[in-house]
């Protein structure tokens, strides 16, 4: 966890924001939203919204009211609590990619996942500083059978690594299977009740419609307190309008429908206001990432959600490229400034993902952990303005025409006072010519082998991992391999 | 030229700006800088400043009423008048890379740079209109001769590209070849004077020293008021303190030196702060491009020149990669983000820079500009809070299930509504792989050559282009071959 020591860029003004908000509301009064779980209408039902068949509509008053219990932080447990973090605030949590079902590495190329991949993933997070939760369906473990993947994938999180991790959100049983494992984790269900234990990724099916299944992992969720990201999934053209602003609104109105669901339900529960928005290509009709539109979406996004105080979820190391190549990298790069310069509080895909989330790539998880580093260094030594930073004994020192390299003030701070590249090459041309001409792809390929290699298993408890697996076992049983 | 929407983001508080400034007075006052120049001595002597040699030590009082005298916003004449600039206020202008003695393509690797290449970058910098002025010494011509290579570049400039161009600063004589060739171009020296037609980068030999060639380029330019840019050049560690807070300071202590040189001599010339501001990677005594210290250097530079009401130059597409891959890619992002939302007005190595300024690289030019046109797209599309920017009218029509892509709004938006990529790929991976499987450096070695394939000559009046020729060929002689 980082704290963010640059404050939120706001590309909105006040007025900007009013009319977004003004929309949202209009949207959820008028137009309503679709649930298709009736459980979930029924919960709106009791709170006196009008209903007609799946389409409720939404009075921005109680919206509004919900939206306040919703905590401005909250703390979210890992199994070692020095990897505990806090969502909201001036914090920055990181994760890796969530949800492709292929992958690719410079030797081995595009292929499905297996658990292989996903249990690498783990080490690779937990071997990370600069990720800091180990995230949820990293990569889709295409070799297990599906209606059991999620217990293989959740021990994954939990043996592998010690930092929070993310539940399944498949079904209602996949995500009472995540808070039973949570609570053999932390000790039982009261400690995940009184601190969450699990965090989970709720999409919504937009424009302006909750699946049954997704819903169906909100209510076990919400019941048991452990927190949603209710994230509208918007590529703008195809599932909310072609304008930036109209498409926050939608989204605005969509997180909003959803946090005020979990609110009436158990207020107080935490959620976040999460965004997956970016612009579809209307020359290709595929979606494209590290576009202006997402760019400017991220920083929009975020203001928004601080306009209501709830923690935010965007941005991330986003793009349509096929490989680790210059577009992969300048579209990362066009989220990833919004994502800490926006103020985002979890950066869902912060280090893995190619080809519109459809990827995962052991060298862009590499790649994507330099620019990490960097933000890091940014965020937490940014530009001190006291005496060291000044360095005016050095001036003094050193004096017109001189060098600094061997001044009192640089022999003091030359280990630790500039940022040191992971796999950035600064050396010259001959140097790196004679070392192999290796472009970044191919150092990262190098880099993830050695971290693998070097990767600091955290152990886990005897009895905590007996009864995980005891627990799996059954489950196995109980649903049967498809 | 695009105006910049976005406000600029101030990295700085008020109070850490005054420190940075007290402590650039003091360096000025007690420290003192080296002019190697006996009439830019006489200049300051005459102002009142005590003088040791070479060393001018300058009393605050008159650096700020000097600093006063240079406008905060000027004009820049182009020959074809529609591409005039203007520096200052919230305008951006780009200019190519500067000073490289290499360069490299995919087909024919890295070699000397030449006249053709030359040639070359200005007819991608005039068919490309995301850069707004020629540049410099886009390549070193190393074909060329020594003497006379100026007069070649200058030509090429004009010849090729009817937009702004910049000035030899190699010598006094170079100075007054270039303001001889302005003067040509605009039709007589008055008219430069008036408008400026021809900008020049002086840089400072840092630390704290300004040598006898680059002065001598500077009076000249001044006595004709032809607008420099006046560039510390830091590689913080070495030419500066490894503090960013003392580097910046001491950079603004040089800039604002020569810009009261400037003034002193001729009032209300136009003046730039410039900024050439990284670190030195202090594990293989390199400097590195695009690092953390740059980025957070490229936002307090600008918010320094800001302070004192100057134009300011600074960032660019910078890195130390030597291709065009993701470090390159990624570390040039590290820096233009902060040179847009930090308030850049002039954007010198904008596109084509390669391994810490040694390389050029027609590949990485392509791939700048493809970041260049998204920047564009943001700073003059924004993200409009209207009537079709909010797009009530999709939302109604749509609603909850639906699809956009159909819609009325969509239909009347969908070819100008986002942006386009220019050579980003959105398409899926099948098509992709069937088309070639190219990365980003492969679709930029098609472009580039399409580029200058389709290059639209912009002319240039015989006349004009005959005094050229006969004063190029005048100096020739004059100055002999080497």
């Amino acid at each position: 966890m980082w704290k963010n020591r640059f404050k939120p860029y706001d590309i909105l003004s006040g007025e900007e924001v009013e009319v977004i908000h003004e929309q949202a509301m209009t949207i959820l009064e008028e137009i309503g939203v679709d649930f298709l779980h009736e459980r979930a209408r029924a919960v709106f039902q009791k709170a006196g919204m009008p209903i007609e068949e799946n389409r409720v509509r939404l009075d921005r008053a109680m919206v509004l009211e919900m939206a306040a219990k919703a905590p401005s932080t909250f703390d979210l447990q890992a199994r070692n609590p020095s990897r505990s973090v806090t969502l909201g605030g001036n914090n920055v949590v990181t994760a890796p990619v969530y949800g492709p079902p292929f992958i690719t590495d410079l030797e081995r190329g595009r292929r499905g996942a297996t658990i292989e991949d996903f249990n690498n993933f783990d080490k690779m997070a937990q071997a990370i500083d600069q990720i800091h939760c180990a995230g949820g369906t990293t990569v889709e473990p295409e070799d297990l059978p599906l209606g059991t993947r999620h217990l293989d994938m959740l021990y994954s999180h939990i043996r592998w690594t010690d930092k929070p991790f993310m539940g399944s959100v498949i079904s209602a049983d996949n995500a009472r299977d995540t808070i039973e494992m949570a609570s053999i984790v932390f000790g039982g269900r009261e400690k995940i009740e009184k601190t969450p234990g699990v965090m989970s990724l709720i999409n919504v099916n937009s424009p302006l419609r909750y699946d049954d299944r997704m819903l169906g992992a909100l209510l076990e969720y919400t019941e048991v307190g452990q927190p949603v990201i209710v994230t509208p999934f918007l590529m703008a053209g195809a599932m909310s309008p072609m304008g930036l602003a109209g498409s926050i609104a939608q989204q605005t109105a969509e997180a909003l429908a959803g946090i005020a669901l979990v609110q009436l339900m158990r207020p107080g529960t935490p959620t976040v206001y999460g965004s997956f928005l970016t612009n579809t290509d209307m020359q290709s009709g595929s979606p494209a990432f590290g576009t202006p539109e997402s760019a400017m979406g991220i920083f929009a996004s975020a203001q928004m959600a601080r306009h209501y105080k709830v923690p935010f979820r965007g941005g991330g190391a986003l793009t349509s490229s096929k490989g680790p190549d210059a577009q992969a990298a300048y579209e990362s790069m066009m989220c990833m400034w919004p994502t800490i310069l926006g103020g985002v509080h979890f950066v869902l895909h912060a280090a893995g993902w190619l080809e519109s989330a459809l990827l995962a790539s052991y060298e862009k998880f590499i790649i994507d952990v330099e620019a990490l580093r960097m933000f890091e260094w940014m965020l937490q030594k940014g530009l001190p303005v006291d005496d060291e930073g000044m360095a005016m004994d050095a001036l003094r020192e050193v004096g017109p025409g001189g060098h600094f390299l061997g001044s009192e003030h640089t022999l003091r701070n030359y280990r630790t006072g500039f940022y040191r590249p992971w796999i950035s090459s600064t050396e010259n041309y001959d140097r790196w010519n004679r070392m192999g001409a290796k472009t970044a792809d191919v150092v990262a390929a190098d880099r993830w082998k050695k971290v693998l290699a070097e990767y600091p298993d955290p152990g886990i408890d005897a009895g905590i991992d007996e009864q995980l697996r005891e627990f799996i076992a059954k489950r196995r049983l109980e649903i049967g391999n498809d």
